[in-house]
Parts: structure tokens; sequence; C-alpha cells
């Protein structure tokens, strides 16, 4: 192939194609990640009409399902639209971390825990590609805000790097093989993800052994040379002409080396094959199926926050129920931006609750007139307020966790007016709960739910479905509590990760800080017990047994979680970290012996100096329960960790050296030896074991310089060789 | 001067000398700050038996008089005292910001909060310097921890590093000139600080003038060819032979340049003849009189944390008086490590209560027995308690901010015996004052308070002198609430600044938490009333006019703080910064007219995109009140600020394109010439103003991709012509 042909195959024909070369086809690809928006006219900026495709729900529900087996059947049914639809990948799936609940785009993100994240993508994009279509694994990496998102630095240390924001696309790389991933549009630490070849390249393809196709955000690209050169193998969009002239003579130039080019235009060449081959012509799915897998998703989406009294779920002879809120007939069910879906139908709460109710259903809009709607709530016997934020989208953050005032008021009066008053929330990241809730017996966060969330939302309200879902992210008392708070969006064109690992639930554990609701909760119309706990090693992780028992008269569904933590450590550790789940469904009165299992990777952390993952040594407390500030039953296991020996150089400190058995003893046997010799002054008080023990953290070479010439070379090299 | 000579000069002859080199004499330096360290015995590690000098509180103490005035005059003694021992530069003032309250040198340090510090410090370096002895401002810089102190980095980025870390470093360089500034011993974003050109020569020579001698910290110096080349003078301690003849090497061998050395070593001689002309054979000073300054500036220092019922003062009738706690007959009166003090003389609180009182006065030492001193408590008609930590040194952090165990469960059996019980605290840094001192009626926080202090604390007690110390440093409720607590000591060589600017109040301010006691705090035995407000711009910055009465019946002092905010901000700033403050007399019954002035520069924040300060122009909110978290009085005020338009680029967003007049005609302009040209379908898109708008944070670059060849690029760089 030529070098030009090379060029022209590593940018994409319009918004939507790869170009056609040679003998390679164009194929298509188009937005996700909870629908197939293909879109009906090729040209313009990729925000126009698409064609009908299943809205399933949007990670933000996916997430709360803490379910793989569910997350992947998603992912295959989206395959098989792909399929039906002539496209080849799915740009999907998003797993950014949540790092701040105001993050604009948090509705298509899973969790703010890595472990969550990596877990369900990983399934996501295993069932998607069962069919033959390809995923596009996104955005990598640090695309946690969408505030001055194509040029914001985000500023990281490499601990919180690897353990928080890159742990997921680890894990799903390694275990899925997505045939696609794709950079983001920031900068790391000041430089382009699309050119950032440590992270592409030695990171993404040395470390992890990826093998797939690397391909821009839309108009992530700036310098197209520098995209390839750091290991880019796809821009998008195109055309860019000029971009591949650039690419080109920079390669005939020899600027650029050949095999760059040529390993990026064979990359995409792999993929193009590969999505032809799987191509099915003549494919197509099943609407209603889909609808209904929707449906199911939804309902276990859905985390039922508040219950007081048990007033939920509401009998089907529910005398006469107010149903209140315009989201209730016009949901709010996706976030905007690429990920807007054209759905095939669309089902609404007020009919859905309509339709399982046998007494009356009266509806007030609510928002505009909170009074007519506090009337008939009043006279209702029970009143369901529907209410959420309205403006989560790409390309903007929010910049308030408040409720709208108009939907605040709304239930303030609704409440007052009846006691029975269950609130539905609607919203892509959490908002603030309070004050609003105090008067608020039953509270349902019911996320975006997608196409069929009304449905889902009335099978929880009556008992249909028993809620099962869990909170991915905290729900903080107040913004400013949350860790991310100080340093979010940045200024001027940075923006610090100041919380470090500490994201999340692991920064408000860390600071000992009271929370709304924290990350796992959610509730359910049984109850379960933990007993019978017991902790195993298996090839240097763990395995976990418990047992779990509906002891309610309800069938059920638990979502058990493991967190870890480590006595002590050499670094900075947060006080619970989520290593596994499982969502078990236990039949009332019955009990499910759950096993779960840790790998040993998980356990570990990323040791800077060593530059490698670490399993410490030590006893780690495996705290096992229903959300992670309510454990149930822990126990300890002492694990032997990993050699993480440290070689004794001059840049050690004293303390250091007597920390070691070999480095004490060469120590002082040098410090004997520089005495007997004489030496200065200095040299004899620095072989004074008291001073020493005073000097602990000055490090062997400041302790030459102080005993000056006493300290000769061969001394220092006797003793570091002795030492290591 | 040879070469060799020119690199002796460069590093001490011994401990605490510079080295005479051909006509240039010798001097000695001697560790402070709080008093004049010089060591009877020349060499060693620089820990051993000293002369007897004054023993002035240190700086925790001296910090929380806020009045610059008393500052001086201590400053001024000592620097007698030095002239009296023959001392010519005198290591202090330390003034790192107390980022953490474990830092085991706070004691050393005079606040969190930079114009605080700065203001004291010049005050300081003013007062010794008038004297004819240099000081030595340390350590420049980010040297707020032991921990790992000779290695670790400060990992900060610029504006936090201007704005909080270098800001009273700038303020003393430029207003007071210290003979020498002294480098520190970590590193700052990887580079040791005696490395550190861009500090050492970019910033401290190049942007503020300074003139003077840049020292190492003792033991500072990893390698003396890069320190030179960084622009350090002179290494400590000495003598280090084999530096100095790298140095020279270097020089010869054209590694180094020649300029560098000399430069280092003309002012090392500059040092040694300004310190050889001002020395003063004979020198005196009278050890009655400082002993009464160092009382004087104790009691001013104390601060009255908690006064329920106006239990104090007590009276000097006060029938029978407990004095409990070792501490009050064996004072901690300051910390440990190179700044230890053999004072001339030392004051005991029982003493001076005995000598106060006209009652009863007995003793219990109370730690090791609580029980003895609480029966003890019952029998007296009030109990002072004497309790504190009893660790803080140089070379190691605290690793706790609670009281010792014994000294918290003394002080619930005595309160639990007698009502009526007085709790007077000894500390470096704060310590956490509950939940002890739910019973406990008053507190009153007596740092370390040098070798007067027990003479001081009976005076504040039985009301010889009126409280007005206050904080300098914010009390949390608990240590897990203090910005730097997810990022203290830091691991593996780093100490991530996460906090940012946020340090202090500044962080307990931004995220809205409760403290213990507020930054500025302290209580009085007499009430001050606040009134007539007025504020007028002066050079860009503020004259600040309010007038305070003292309300009670004591004479009594009134520190007045200025706090300013600003609406809106283009970068994020903490809800109130101290820019001014007053430490104003006022008898009872009395008013005064109390006029402060904020400099322009003290307003500016630090732009990183412009590189340099920038006062913004808008609304400022100026605060008047007793304390950080009472303010009494506020006024509005607009600044017409500097100039801060920044270029229009290809970097910048159509967002900053069309929020700036010029750049957004120039752009619609643009976009129509590309329309009527023809170009594709995308360059109509993009022309399209309702797309654009959603294109609000794309960089204008990005847009020139995706609008492909009808972006020419003699349309854009007239663009950019039009726009600039």
């Amino acid at each position: 192939m030529e070098i030009e042909e090379q060029a022209a195959l590593t940018s994409g024909a319009d918004f939507w194609h790869t170009r056609a070369v040679a003998d390679v086809p164009a194929v298509m690809v188009t937005d996700g990640p909870h629908g197939v928006r293909k879109q009906v006219v090729g040209e313009g900026l990729g925000l126009l009409a698409s064609e009908p495709s299943t809205c399933f729900p949007p990670a933000v529900a996916m997430g709360s399902t803490w379910d793989p087996e569910l997350v992947r059947r998603v992912g295959a049914a989206l395959g098989q639209e792909c399929l039906a639809m002539d496209v080849a990948v799915l740009l999907g799936p998003g797993i950014n971390l949540k790092r701040t609940p105001l993050g604009g785009r948090n509705f298509e993100y899973f969790s703010e825990d890595p472990i969550l994240t990596g877990v369900l993508a990983t399934e996501w994009v295993a069932g998607l590609q069962s069919k033959g279509v390809g995923a596009s694994l996104k955005h990598f990496a640090m695309n946690s805000q969408e505030t001055d998102r194509m040029r914001v630095s985000a500023d990281v240390d490499e601990r919180t790097l690897r353990e928080m924001y890159l742990r997921a696309f680890q894990r799903v790389v390694q275990r899925a093989r997505p045939w696609t991933v794709m950079c983001s549009y920031n900068r790391i630490n000041g430089v382009y993800a699309s050119q950032h070849r440590w992270l592409l390249t030695d990171v993404l393809r040395g470390e992890w052994g990826y093998e797939g196709v690397l391909v821009s955000d839309w108009g992530a690209v700036v310098d197209r040379v520098e995209a390839v050169r750091a290991g880019l193998d796809l821009t998008m969009p195109g055309p860019d002409d000029a971009g591949d002239r650039d690419l080109a003579a920079a390669v005939r130039a020899g600027s650029l080396p050949a095999a760059a080019l040529q390993t990026a235009a064979s990359r995409v060449e792999s993929l193009v094959r590969r999505a032809v081959a799987a191509a099915t012509p003549g494919a197509t799915y099943d609407a209603d199926a889909h609808h209904a897998l929707a449906r199911e998703a939804a309902s276990r989406g859905i985390v039922l926050l508040k219950n007081d009294g048990g007033l939920l779920p509401l009998a089907a002879g529910e005398p006469s129920i107010a149903v209140i809120g315009e989201q209730a007939r016009s949901p709010r069910y996706q976030g905007g931006g690429s990920s807007l879906i054209n759905p095939t139908r669309l089902d609404n709460a007020l009919d859905e609750i309509t339709a399982h109710a046998t007494g009356t259903v009266r509806f007030a809009a609510g928002y505009d007139d909170p009074e007519a709607a506090a009337a008939l709530a009043r006279e209702s016997s029970v009143a369901i307020v529907f209410a959420g934020s309205e403006e989560e989208t790409e390309g903007s953050d929010r910049t308030s966790l408040e409720l709208p005032a108009a939907h605040r008021a709304l239930i303030e009066k609704v409440a007052a007016a009846n006691p029975r008053t269950v609130v539905v929330l609607s919203n892509g990241a959490v908002i603030r709960t309070g004050p609003w809730d105090a008067a608020v017996p039953a509270l349902v966060e019911g996320w975006l739910l997608g196409q069929a969330g009304g449905g889902a939302i009335a099978d929880v309200l009556f008992g249909v479905v028993n809620p099962s879902g869990r909170l991915t992210e905290t729900i903080p008392v107040k913004l400013a509590d949350h860790p991310s708070y100080l340093d979010f969006p940045g200024e001027q064109g940075h923006v610090r990760y100041g919380e470090g690992i500490h994201v999340g639930y692991r920064g408000f554990d860390a600071r000992e800080q009271e929370v709304a609701y924290p990350f796992g909760f959610g509730l359910s119309y049984t109850t379960f017990e933990y007993s019978g706990l017991s902790v195993s090693t298996v090839d240097g992780g763990l395995e976990v047994r418990v047992s779990v028992a509906n002891t309610g008269s309800r069938d059920g569904r638990e979502v058990v979680q493991v967190y870890t933590s480590i006595g002590s450590s050499r670094v900075r550790r947060a006080p619970r970290e989520l290593k596994a789940f499982a969502s078990v469904p236990i039949a009332a009165g019955e009990s499910a012996e759950v096993v779960l299992t840790v790998d040993a990777g998980d356990l570990a952390y990323w040791d800077v100096e060593l530059g490698r993952w670490v399993v410490e040594a030590g006893d780690y407390t495996v705290a096992v329960g229903a959300s992670s500030r309510d454990i149930r039953t822990t126990a300890t296991v002492a694990l032997a960790g990993d050699d993480e020996r440290r070689a004794l150089t001059v840049d050690s400190t004293i303390g250091e050296w007597f920390a070691d058995p070999r480095g004490a003893q060469a120590l002082a046997e040098a410090f004997t030896a520089m005495a007997a010799a004489g030496g200065g002054a200095m040299a004899q008080t620095v072989a004074d074991p008291a001073m020493l023990s005073l000097m602990a953290s000055m490090p062997l070479d400041r302790v030459v310089a102080f005993a000056g010439d006493a300290f000769t070379p061969e001394i220092l090299a006797d003793l570091l060789k002795a030492a290591n």
C-alpha cells in the first residue's frame, strides 16, 4: 500500500465511515452507548435525526443494577441492533469515573468506583462483541468533566491515574479486548490524550497488550503526525485531506517512522476486515423483546432510597393516586448530546401507573402550579411526585446539585398536603436530596431509565419488581462536602485532581464525613441477613463465601458487596475499597451461599517507586455488606503479598538503612571502620549511634558530605555492595 | 581572587562560621529564631550546649500577638543579643506556612496565612537588622513538614506556590531585605530547593530583586556545582573541601560559568564585610529588660479560647487555688531541635500564680495521679489544669492532634470535681480541644511561651493583662476535617499539595465546615463594638476605616481584621482572605478610629496564563471583624483592576472568540466569507450560528480541522490579525 493510501486509511471518509482505500472497504461506526444512533443524513456535526433504535437505560441506571449478566444481555442486544443496521462499531461503553456529581456526562458512565465500572463494562463489551460488532472503549482517559473538555489538562499523579482512572480501562482491555479504544479530548498532565505516547503506546499497548484500533474522539486530534507518532490509528471524523498529506509528507521526510503509519493503517485495515467478515446482511432484531429487556434493565436500575413506614409498594387497589409532575407524562429518560437515541417507542409512568392501578389515577403537571397539585394530593390516598434535574448533557457540566426550585417547591407543597407522598427522581447524576426530603416518607431514585422507564417505575412502585438497584455514587449532604469540590472544574486550562485516590466514597470515608446516602446503598421490600463468612486465599487473591438469607416475605435480590482494607500500608489507602460484588436473587425465606472472588491484582496498589503493582503483605480486613456503610460481617486474612524490597542507595535515609537487616550491619561496620581510621571530629560524631538515630531522616549521601573526606569512596562502594 | 579561593568562600569553615579566605575574615552565624543559640563547643552536629540567651516566645506565640510593633521590638532585642555575642547572622525567621497542624516545626512558624506571616516577619527582620545583624529568611521554600524533609518533593501548582507558599517570602524580601535567605532541604516539584534555579534565581533575584546571600540549610546541598549554577551562594556547614574542589574543577572545565562562582563568592564577601562593619565589640544587653520583654510578648500571645460565665480573670483574693499538672512547675516553653535555647532564666506558672494570689495555692503534679488532683480540686475554690502536647520538635511531625491521654483524663477528672476549672494549654501547634472541653468553662491557649511564659500566664489568669492573642491557625473539630488531611505527610517521596490555595481557614471556609475555633479568634475580658466602616480606593488598593469601641469595663486590645472577597472571579478564590489587621489598645469606654490599608498587590491572584499577578476588576466585599468567622461589618467597593485581556489564538474556544467584541466580529466575518466561497457541507454547517453555539467549548483550530480545506490559511491569518 502506498504511503498516501496508508495515510488515507487513518482518517475517516466522513462523520460516520472509515475510508475505502484500495481493496479495503468502508465500514460504519455510530454513536452509542445505550442505543444505536445511526444518523439519517450523513453530513453535519453529527447531532441530526437518527433512525429509531431501542433506547436502553443509560449507564447511570445500568450501573445501578450491579448485575454483570444483565449488562451483558443488554450489550448483546445492542450488538444485534448494530448488525441489523449495518453498523460495524458502536461507540461505547463510556467508562470514565464519576469524579464529580456535576459531570455533565455522568449519565453515560457507570460509577465512582473503578472495579464496579470495570466489571460491568467488561460484560457490556463482551455482550456487544459476541454479535460480531466492535466496541469503542471511551474516553481514554481522564475525561471526567465536560467543562473545557477539548483543552483542559487533567493534572494527576501516577498512582491516582493508575489505581482510579485507568484501572477500569485496564480491566476491560485485558478481559474483553474491545475492537477499538477511543482517546479523549482533554490533556493529561499537559499532553493531549491524542498525542500521549506514554498512555497510548507504553501503557495501553506495551503493558496491557492491546492490539485493536485506537480511534480519536471526534475532533480530538490536534496534530495528525504527533497523534500517529504517539500510537493513534484512526482520526475521526473526516475527511482530513490536509492531515493525510501532512502524514505522508512526514513519512517521506523521515520525520515520522514509516512503520508508525504502516502499523496504524494495518490496524484500521484489520478492523475493517473483521467487521466485514462479521456483517450479517438481512439481520433483524425483535423490537418488542428489546423493549422488554429495556424495561427489565430499567426496573433493576431503580434505587429505593427511603421507604419509611413501608409506604411502598403500593397495593394495586390503592384507592386514589395523584400522579404529579410533568415528567410523569413527558419522561426524562436519557441525556443530551451524542448519545441521544430516537427510541422505537416511549413509555411514560403516568400511563403505566394507570395500567397497574385498580383505583383512580389523576394527574397534575405540577411544576408551574404546586397549589393545584397539592389540592389533588390532598384528595388522594397517595401522591407520587415526579421531579428531576433537567439538563444533563454532553458538552457542559451541571453547576448545582439541587433539584430545580419549582420541583422542590412542588414536593414540599404536596408532602404537606398528603403525608403519604412518594417522590420519584429522574436525574443523570446524583442530586441533593435534602432538606426537602424531610417530610417525604418514600424516595425512589429513577435516574434516566431509557424508553421503557415508565413501566419500570410502575413495576417498582407496585412491587411487581422488588427493587435491587444500588448507588454507584455517593449522595453527599451538600456539594461542598464532595472530595472533588475544591478542584472542579479547574481553571486556566488545568484541573488538578487534588483529592488523588480519594474519589467518591473513598474520600467521604477517609474524612469521616456524613453522607446523605452512601455508595452501594439501596433498599428492598424484603430484608436480608448475612452469616457464615469465610475467606480463603486462592492464587494470591481471595475467595469469599457468605450465606445470605431473605428474612422477609417477598422474593428479592441482594447486592452483596465485598470491601477490603489493610491494617498498615506503605501508602495512603482508602478505608474501604470495593473488590467484588454479586447480585443474588433469593426467594422469601430462602438462603443463598454466595461465592465471590477477588483477584490478587485487584488488591494491589500502584507503587510509584517500583513502577509496578504491589500486593502488600499484611492482614487484610474483608468486610461484606449491603453498602459501603452497612457492613454486616467481617473477617481478617493474612496475605504474603509481593516482594517489595527496595535497593538501598546513597539517597536512602539512615533510618531506611537501619531498618534493613543487611543495611544496618553494613552501615555499622562502615562507621566503625571510619572511626578506626581516625577521620575528623565530624566523622567521629557521625559514628556515634545516638547521633545517628537523630539523623534518621538524613539520606546517606548527606551524611557522607557531613563526614567529609573521612568517608572515602571505597568505604561507600563497599557499603552499597554489602547492603544489596 | 583565585578560583579556588572563590570556591572556598562558598562553603563554611565549620558548623557556625564562614571561611576566612585571603583578606575576607570569617563571621559567625547561629541558630535562632526566638533566641541566640550560640554553641559552646564548635564542632559536632550542632545540637550541643549553648551559651545562655533570652528565650523569647517562639513564633507560634509571637504570631498570635498579631502585633507588628511588638514583633519588631523582639527582633531588635535579638539583634542586640547577637551583637553582644559577636554573631553576624541569626538564622531566622522561619516563615513557612502551617499547612498542617501536625507539622513538627509549626512552633517556629507564624501562621497558616501568608499575609499575616509576611507582615510579622517583615517587622522581625527589620528589628533584628536595625542592630546591624543579618536575618536568614527560611526555609525557602515549601518546607511545611518534617517527615522525609531532606528528600520529599512538595508537588504544587504554580498559583498555589505563588499565592500561598511564596507570598510571605516575597513580602519580606522586598520590604525588609534580609541579609540572607536560607534554602530548604526538600524538593519542589521534583527539584531540590538548593538546586532550583527557577526558584532561587528567576523568582527570588529576577522578579523580587533580591541581592543578599542565599545560604543552604545545614546539609541541604546535594551537588555543589548544581547548587551554585542554580544561584546558591553559601553551602553550610563546612568544611567541604571535596565540594570546593568540584566547583573549581567545574569552572576550569568550563562546565560551570566562571561568573556564577564569582558572583556567589562576592555575595558572601559582601555579607562578611557588612557584618564586620556592623560588629560592636563590647556590646551588651540588659537581660532583665529582655526578660521583661519576653514576658510582655508572651502575655500578648496567649489566646483565651473559652470563658463561660466570666470565670476569668481570677480575683487576687481567690480563696483557694489548685494548680494541677507538672507543666505548671516544669513548663514546656519551647520546642526541640535547632531552635532550642538555653534561657537566661526560667519562670514557671506555679510560682507566678502563687506570687499573684493572696489566697492559698496548692499543687498536684496530676498526670500520673488524676485522683489526687481531683481531690485537691474538690477542696479548692478554683482549679487550674496545665496540659499540653509533649513532643513538638524539628525533625519529626506529630502523628496526632490529641492531648496525651493522661492529660485528657486529668482534665476530665478535675472538671468533674470542680466546675470552676480552667485549662491552660501548652503546645507548639493546635491540638484538638474536644470532647474533653465540654465540662471546662475556661480554656487558655498558652502555646510555647518562652522563658517568661509562667509570669505571662499568671498575668492573664489574674487580669493583669487583658488577653488579646488571636489564633493564627484554625482549630479543627477533628484532624480528618483539615484541608491537608488526605495529603500529609505524602508517600514515596512526594507530598501533593492537593488542597491547593485552600490552606487552613481558606479550606474550611470553602467547604463550609464547622471548626472548633476559627482563624483569628480570641476572647477578651472586655467587649468591642464596630461601627462606621468606610472603604476607599487608594493607589489601586484600599483604605479601610472603622471605629471600634471598648464597651466593657476593662481596658483591652482588639485585633481588627480585614478580609476581602470578590463577587465573581476567573479563578477559584477562597471565601475570605485576610488582607490587613491591627492590634489596637482601647481603654474601657473609649473608641478608636482604626485605619488599615490594603496594597493593590495584596488583592491580586497569580494568573498562570498571563504569568503575572492580576487584580481583577469587580466588586470586592470588605469584611471587618474580630475573627474570620466573626465579621462585624462589611462594605462593597468596586475596583477597576488590571488589564487582563488575553490574545485570541487558534487554541481559543469559539466561546472565547464570541465573548470578545473584536473576536466575535472577526469570526462572524470569516464564516460569512467561507460560506460565500462555497466550501463543503462541513463549512456550511460550521457557518451556522446555532451549530457554533453548540461548539462553544471547541478551540478554533479544531473547528478549522472540521471545516477542512474551506478554512484557508489566509482566512485564518486575517481572523487572528483582526481579533488582536
